[in-house]
């Protein structure tokens, strides 16, 4: 007899599983259950539906319960929520709109329940006015309210990915809009320094952000929501889109045997198996390991969670398959800045006790001859034996294809000297002959060869050492703006005019961007004084600053 | 005594070379050679000042003789030719405008003397209305004669990178333009099938493409030139641009004993040495390896350029670095599209002998339900071992982008299964949950599995064989045009209707790019057909009909 299987979850993970497994396999009988009524939609475009930039809902449906029937012989139950999972009887409870409660047993269970917005215990959150966003009927509701109701005013809680882009999209939509955060900084993917450009995007373009300020409570006003902030400041709009991230949707699983993480995440193998034979899980609902720092992770993002789908339908269908690790490569449109990441972040590092080195680069998008070219705001961490422990870029140009190429030499486990050696296409439009990737590699060799000694704004104002502070920009550059206490010696002049500086102290230079700090660390070390060059120079200064 | 390194030629990969050696060491005497008025200009950018888009000339010259003196102390000569080396006494005869002729010994010396742009001996070719592009005095002279003589017509002689570029970039002012092409195709780096977008993008923009048709002769006429063709066509303007190609520009190198290849490049090894100790050569005047076949290669592209001056300087610097082999990524402009590729392409993989199998998809370049997404056409070579020969690709947006990441893997000599598990950027407005690239990886993975029978309009054209063709496509999509002679059987139907089908026939199968050919094929084959899929589907086919 045909083997059976059966998908809980029809989006993402469930449904790349359920087209996987019917190509590979003509007669495996597949049963895919769905709680609400849409399987297969755009999870991540719902954003952009709300704001108008998506026009048709039906995009957001990429296929259809009879679709994935004709197509692939699937057995789509909609409205049909499992329930249970009984792992010694190999069957699962269904609550079913149509039918009621029945059960169905399986040879094979894929677990695809994805994650559930989190609402948490806040007085006045019980609130038709406050919204959470994760699939077509939350979107239906806002949508209908934005487009009935044309609210003049609303908040978002939470500045992670599918708050900054619901903020955006308000935005587009003439809403104004404030964006709340508890932490210092949205985006908690990104490292502070990284993150500030970002935050003045949102800024520029007329999102008042609310940092390092939680949410006290709601109350209720005639027409709208009074948002009250721990530092007891009030905001009154007539929305809230919750924003405060997810937890999985796994507590159907409690009963089950199926060994849970701590925050309920499905513990699985490199091949998706969970502790039971024969049950796998992908998706926002797992717990796997860290590429970088070997812990333990959970990313909810779409990529991993389309092809751990495939895999665990490879697994099931006979063909060894793993997925070896998280790298969280990410990217967020923030109006017309981009961000991206992967890997760990500096957080995640000193977390984990990973002793890193960073380097911070400006390099341009495309050759800055050539017009419509952006400085990309590159930063690498890597340790000293050249292993590259993660990335992160903001930018308006390019920024997807250098995190891109970072990520992938990190899945290859490359170092930065590969950086150095990539050949990369290069005309004009698109990039530099060295493009911002080797340079980000030439910069990091240059530090684990000795050639080029790095310190951070951070280490400098927290130093205690005394120090003389180098600008070794243009005068003209001086005079615009410069660090506090800092000496002004033009690089050109310095082979010239370095007998003003007191070989006994430590020179930090810094620049614009880095590389003529690098050129003066060159000059000066080689002639016996001791210098550190800030990575970034005075343009990251500012974002440290701002 | 400090070392005294010379180098010949002052741009790519010559002012590299100098940069990076002064960094490393403020004591090595640096001299550079070079034979015109400026160093360090922008080759690439030239075309684009021509048509305008770069509007300032001073844009164009990255670094002045003085500023090079000014922050590297190097001492650069202008309008000084190196017209020998003497290889046993370590030293270099100069023609010098200013100082006549005069000799400079060296310890070291770095060769990066690039490449002449051919003029070949076709009559009536010494014609001052027939230029060649290579730098900035040509430039200034076509520059010139465009804004001064405002021409109506050119004609465009070669459809290399620049020979496309100078085309689209007098068509950007307003000037009639011819491209004529002694080969079937333009921009031979790619394969016929992946270079018929650019032809086409070309021709819809204007540009009057004469493909396969040498030149016979140039006559002139009161006001322009008449080029005649193989063909007998003559075609008449006011200008010409021969951009036939290159050749290293080696011939003060005849006499030196410095070896040199067949066609005059100079042959050095991974440490960019040439057969004589201390002396370096790197750029458009080298020869080296093929990363794909291992065979003997030359590649003109500035980025290798370079690369290899950084690298023979950290050589000579003491500070052992190599160049692992030429990959050939390149990328070029043509109007609105773009077109790049990497590795080897099909003719070069049939030279060398090299069994291969290709992959053609069409992925859209970001979500498709966002706005903007346009299809690339992908095509993958690869082996049956999973090692990636080349990559090639066009389309209008996140072209470089593939390209990159697949050159990066393929430098890494990462496989089509790590294709599969890279970790790329993912939000709707940059690409899809299973980026285009982890799309090549599973499309080539399923052909060397064996779940996925792949063949080519090529091999269908040619074979003998008896076959139905079967469109696997709407009926609508069929009805709008198909193949002569193809059935049609939409893929829904094909598991109620696959009796229509005679088992003792081998079936070809083809859809619009290749999914529902591949879904088709994983149907029939298990019930027992025998089946090829047409990689690329009807919109590859389109692209060998044109
Ligand atoms: C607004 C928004 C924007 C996003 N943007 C991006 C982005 O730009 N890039 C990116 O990478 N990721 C993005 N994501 C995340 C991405 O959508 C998820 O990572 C991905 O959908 C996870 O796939 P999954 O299969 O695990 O879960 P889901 O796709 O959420 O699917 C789980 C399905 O299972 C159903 N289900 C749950 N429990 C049961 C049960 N017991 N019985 C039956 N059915 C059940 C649910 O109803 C749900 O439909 C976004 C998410 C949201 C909400
Ligand atoms: C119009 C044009 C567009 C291009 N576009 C691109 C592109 O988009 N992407 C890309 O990757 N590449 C492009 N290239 C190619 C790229 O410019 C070259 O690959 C690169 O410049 C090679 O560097 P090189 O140092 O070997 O030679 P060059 O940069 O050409 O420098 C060699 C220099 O040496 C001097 N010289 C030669 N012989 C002597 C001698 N005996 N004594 C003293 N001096 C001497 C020459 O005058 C010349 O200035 C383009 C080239 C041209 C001409
Ligand atoms: C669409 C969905 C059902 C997956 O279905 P799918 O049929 O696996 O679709 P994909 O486009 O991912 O897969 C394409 C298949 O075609 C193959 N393919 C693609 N191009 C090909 C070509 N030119 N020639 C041959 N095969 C090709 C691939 O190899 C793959 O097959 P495989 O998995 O057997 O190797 C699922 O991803 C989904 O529900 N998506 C929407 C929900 C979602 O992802 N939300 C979050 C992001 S917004
Ligand atoms: C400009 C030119 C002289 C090279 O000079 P260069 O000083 O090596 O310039 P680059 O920008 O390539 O190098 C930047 C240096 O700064 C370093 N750097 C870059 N960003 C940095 C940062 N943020 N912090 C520290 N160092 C940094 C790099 O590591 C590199 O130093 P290294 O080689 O010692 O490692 C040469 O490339 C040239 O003449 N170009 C024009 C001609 C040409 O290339 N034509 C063809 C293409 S159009």
């Amino acid at each position: 007899m045909a083997k059976k299987v059966l998908i809980v979850g029809g989006v993402a993970g469930g449904a790349s599983a359920a087209a996987r497994l019917r190509r590979l396999d003509e007669n495996i009988e597949i049963i895919m259950f769905e709680r609400d009524n849409y399987i297969s939609y755009a999870n991540c475009g719902l954003p952009y539906y709300i704001g108008g930039t998506i026009e048709e809902r039906e995009k957001l449906l990429v296929q259809t319960p009879q679709a994935m029937k004709d197509r692939f012989r699937i057995d789509v139950r909609i409205n049909s929520e499992v329930i249970a999972v009984d792992t010694a009887k190999s069957c699962v409870t269904i609550k079913s709109k149509d039918r009621g409660v029945y059960e169905e047993n399986f040879d094979n269970l894929i677990l695809s329940p994805g994650a559930k917005a989190l609402r948490p215990n806040i007085s006045g959150i019980e609130n038709n006015r406050i919204y959470t966003l994760r699939n077509v009927p939350d979107t239906d509701k806002i949508k209908a309210f934005v487009e009935e109701k044309k609210p003049s005013g609303a908040v978002v809680i939470g500045g992670g990915f599918v708050g900054v882009e619901m903020a955006e999209n308000l935005k587009e939509k003439g809403i104004k809009t404030c964006l709340v955060e508890a932490a210092p900084h949205i985006l908690a993917p990104f490292d502070e320094d990284m993150v500030i450009s970002a935050e003045r995007e949102m800024a520029q373009n007329g999102v008042n952000l609310y940092l390092n300020d939680g949410i006290a409570g709601f109350t209720d006003t005639d027409c709208g929501v009074k948002v009250h902030l721990r530092s007891g400041k009030v905001l009154e709009a007539e929305m809230v889109i919750l924003a405060m991230g997810v937890r999985p949707d796994t507590e159907f699983l409690r009963a089950s045997g199926i060994e849970l993480g701590e925050r309920g995440h499905i513990k699985v193998n490199e091949r998706l198996q969970t502790n039971i034979e024969g049950i796998y899980a992908v998706g926002d609902a797992i717990e796997g390991v860290d590429f970088v720092t070997g812990g333990k992770t959970a990313v909810a993002l779409a990529g991993p969670a389309n092809k751990q789908g495939r895999i665990a339908a490879d697994n099931i269908a006979g063909i060894p398959s793993t997925f070896e690790g998280f790298l969280g490569t990410s990217i967020i449109k923030v109006f017309d800045l981009t961000a991206a990441r992967t890997g760990a972040n500096e957080r995640t590092l000193k977390a984990a006790g990973i002793d890193y080195k960073t380097v911070h680069l400006y390099p341009m998008s495309h050759a800055s001859y050539y017009p419509g070219a952006f400085n990309i705001s590159l930063k690498l961490l890597f340790d000293m034996e050249g292993k590259i422990l993660g990335a992160q870029a903001a930018g308006y140009e390019g920024v997807d294809k250098r995190i891109d190429v970072i990520s992938t030499v990190m899945s290859l486990k490359g170092t930065t000297a590969d950086l150095t050696k990539l050949d990369l296409s290069y005309a004009p439009p698109f990039s530099s002959a060295k493009d911002p990737v080797n340079m980000a590699g030439y910069a990091a060799e240059n530090i684990r060869k000795g050639f080029s000694h790095i310190t951070t704004w951070d280490e400098v104002f927290e130093s205690e050492e005394d120090f003389v502070l180098l600008d070794v920009r243009n005068t003209e550059e001086y005079e615009l703006g410069h660090m506090e206490g800092a000496v002004s010696l033009p690089l050109n002049e310095l082979r010239n005019r370095m007998e003003e500086l007191d070989k006994s102290q430590k020179v930090v230079v810094y620049c614009q961007v880095g590389i003529r700090g690098y050129i003066a660390d060159r000059i000066l070390t080689q002639n016996g004084y001791q210098v550190q060059n800030i990575t970034g120079g005075y343009l990251s200064a500012k974002d440290y600053l701002y």
